[in-house]
């Protein structure tokens, strides 16, 4: 049996701000029959993730970047791989039976053929939608719970400072740190997320950041005695008030730095006296050096979720078509939680 | 029986970079004999610290600094403390006698009267130079030695590069690090200091930074596969330039930032996409959070000094009037190792 898999491409390196118009949708015919022999696995994709450092993969990669590949690069006309869930429709894999539910390194598109040896897993949903194991359950949810507690170290009664705490992780770390006992506040862009934060999620305090003219200013009137934890996702300004309001001994967990990564904005100059005095740790991470801890990560989630002490936040999208849209809005912060593009139905 | 005491006083704050006519030297009658009842210790010094970091207590706190008061200002017209080594006049505290020997927060002045519980210990010189224990034997190897084992984690073979590499804190980090096993590159200002850390100090290679037009090149060049730890004294450009050329789960520890202390120039961005995907943490420390390990630090560092394996570079004025030269002198890289002002003899 052959159909037409449509799925997206760029249609160049995107090096400023992503727009529609760099995106493309192109169709291939695909059987989905395997040869005799063959070991991959063919899925059917139900849902997959949209996150924002995939933009860092689109860049053309120049003289002027960093010596390290900082990650694997997006081709112009080549399919562009993403976490996701989907249905297994054929398989050579012997992990793997038609209909089993998967979880794993899918792709922006209707199928993807996956190689032996490619991140893919079976997946019990446990009774959650299956979107939570797009980003509640997986890479979000770990990048926050890792970010929070194996990064930041954070103790009981800690003044935590959460930035884009209405985003895929950041909404996420907020509640953890309510959960621990911690004391949160959280910024976003918008009045509804604000609401949203407070009201929903039980962060402590939220402001709009884009309604504040000094934000030192801000930082210091809701944490008058200083920040111990900044979880941040958004460098530039945000990172260097939250540095001159740190706390001695205070931790960074840089997350993400979305307000840079389209180069629009000026970098981040925190103040490195403060960061002397105050003992400050400013450290990077990926989720994905915190494996040895998702079994922990998953079941803790899962009981918070199960109890009603978490609430996770989806921003769904329908239909392959909307994911360029989808992309694009996340730098236009047009998303509320984690951002998801259904593919089809189960 | 009474004295002339001389000591140097700021005039003014001092919030740009500071110039001998900033200073001025003060004299007042002092007894050298303590009242009935007195727990004073009053000591004569005979060699004081000279530390770039006296400039942050200088300048005039106002509004626009941080929320927390990082450094005890120093106020114009008044004594300046600073860790030395001296001899005891006279002494009501029963821990000290007249002509012992003591190291710990005295001034840079002729004489200084200790408070029961000030900062003061008797010095058991241990057949070095008194010199020594204002400086490798005392905070600034301390600051090196905690900084890179402690903050910086070293493993043999990693790659470390230094900058202020001559300073007082520098040269010493340098020569743990070779000690350790390390491949250790250095920058400092003039071509004299370069040639001493590659031919006395066997740092593996050293270079001028004022001679380069491009540090990430540099860099680059003396660290192909990356730096592993950047031991940080100056801050701004230079740190950028490393963040550019960190290895994966690179380590920055920040001494100081002399670069920045006097507004000269720009503060340091670190390009936060780096910190991120290399999963690079930055850290500032003060060696007073150390001293848990200064048993450990000190009987380390003798033997290295007894075997000859390291060779502490000190640069030594004479006479308190000299003070607010060798001061200045600090932020026009013009001491060689440790700055330190022998005020009298033993």
């Amino acid at each position: 049996m052959e159909v037409t898999n449509r799925y997206v491409v760029i249609k160049a390196h995107v090096d400023g701000p992503p727009k529609e118009s760099h995106f493309e949708i192109k169709s291939e015919v695909i059987s989905l029959e395997l040869e005799a022999g063959s070991e991959d696995t063919i899925v059917k994709n139900l849902y997959v993730s949209i996150d924002p450092y995939q933009i860092n993969r689109m860049k053309s990669y120049s003289s002027s970047q960093s010596s390290i590949n900082l990650a694997a690069p997006v081709n112009p006309g080549e399919g562009i791989d993403t976490y996701g869930v989907a249905k297994v429709v054929a398989s050579g894999n012997p992990e793997f039976q038609k209909d089993d539910l998967v979880a794993g390194l899918v792709s922006w598109g209707e199928y993807t053929v996956i190689k032996p040896g490619g991140l893919l897993k079976k997946l019990d949903p446990m009774g959650f939608p299956l979107s939570y194991h797009v980003g509640t359950l997986a890479f979000s949810g770990l990048t926050a719970y890792a970010g929070f507690f194996q990064v930041c170290k954070p103790k009981k009664g800690e003044k935590v400072f959460v930035s884009a705490a209405s985003g895929s992780v950041g909404h996420l770390v907020g509640q953890y740190a309510k959960l621990l006992g911690c004391y949160v506040v959280g910024c976003a862009g918008t009045d509804e997320k604000v609401a949203l934060l407070k009201e929903k999620l039980g962060f402590d305090h939220a402001f709009n950041y884009k309604e504040e003219t000094d934000l030192k200013a801000t930082l210091k009137s809701y944490f008058p005695e200083g920040i111990d934890i900044y979880f941040d996702n958004v460098g530039a300004e945000m990172q260097e008030a939250a540095v001159s309001n740190m706390s001695l001994f205070g931790r960074i967990a840089v997350c993400g730095v979305i307000s840079e990564y389209t180069n629009t904005g000026r970098k981040a100059s925190p103040d490195m006296i403060d960061v002397v005095y105050k003992r400050i740790k400013i450290q990077g991470f990926l989720a994905s050096d915190f494996l040895n801890i998702f079994t922990e990560f998953l079941s803790t989630t899962c009981d918070h979720l199960l109890t009603g002490k978490m609430k996770p936040l989806e921003d769904i999208s329908d239909g392959l078509e909307s994911i360029p849209l989808a992309f694009v809005g996340l730098f236009y912060g047009q998303n509320i939680g984690k951002k998801i593009v259904k593919i089809a139905d189960e």
